[in-house]
């Protein structure tokens, strides 16, 4: 009899609106910081999430948005977070093992690995490098490009 | 000893600049045509292409569009496409033996079916449904969304 291996659980998030390869390349880092068999679950931010914190609605709703990730082969699980982006319940619900961040998202880290140390939580903190400094990384990246152009061709 | 069975082999094709979930569902499609087991391989269309035919250069470069559409787990394989669109070509090359179209692709299935007629080829050609009515199903439509947004924050 073979004992079932421990598979670490890997926690992503974004809100993932206009989909580009950045996105697999930030999760593919992510996954391999579980280390071998782990399992990447991604938390897809809410329509109202996404508003609050980006200031504009994203471009597809939620559900897309999350079916869409959870097409990605990389991806063993997507589902949506919580409206009020309560970091604890997240990681009560995922029990992550290991929580992957973006390159950008200094702000973040600090305020999980407090909560990490406050609640005396068994959780690894990593940040992924960004993808090619010049790639387009960013949905906003995207959308400015897209206004840029239309702005070329109608001054 | 099991005979291998016969998998069959579905083309589909785009340019997948701007994915979404409509790209999911069409590719989803594509492949359920092809029966049990099938193959699904993605002809991406290259930069110069989508330039000709929809004259404007796509947002992403061809190679970050094909290996985003390769990380989808519906996707055998994903290839660039010929500059000169040469139908025969692809299918000489990928031998396919169901060809997935798009809703909007009627011109290109009346073109496709002379080809096949003309060279006398064992290839099935599908349509496939769109995907919702009122979803955003293009990357056309969803750059326009984003222009329409900002000429309404800056009027």
């Amino acid at each position: 009899m073979v004992a079932e291996k421990h598979r670490n659980v890997v926690l992503a998030s974004g809100a993932f609106d206009l989909l580009h390869y950045g996105h697999v390349h930030y999760l593919r880092n992510a996954k391999e910081a579980g280390g071998e068999n782990a399992k990447l679950i991604v938390i897809v931010a809410r329509d109202k999430t996404v508003e609050k914190l980006k200031g504009a609605k994203p471009v597809f709703p939620e559900e897309q948005r999350r079916a869409l990730v959870e097409s990605l082969k990389i991806v063993d699980e997507a589902v949506l977070g919580y409206e009020d982006l309560d970091m604890l319940r997240v990681i009560e619900r995922v029990k992550p093992d290991v929580i992957a961040l973006g390159y950008d998202e200094e702000k973040v880290e600090k305020e999980l690995r407090k909560l990490i140390d406050d609640k005396n939580l068994d959780v690894r903190v990593v940040r992924v490098a960004r993808f090619g400094e010049k790639d387009l990384i960013s949905s906003s990246k995207i959308k400015k490009k897209i206004i840029e152009k239309y702005k070329r061709e109608n001054s």
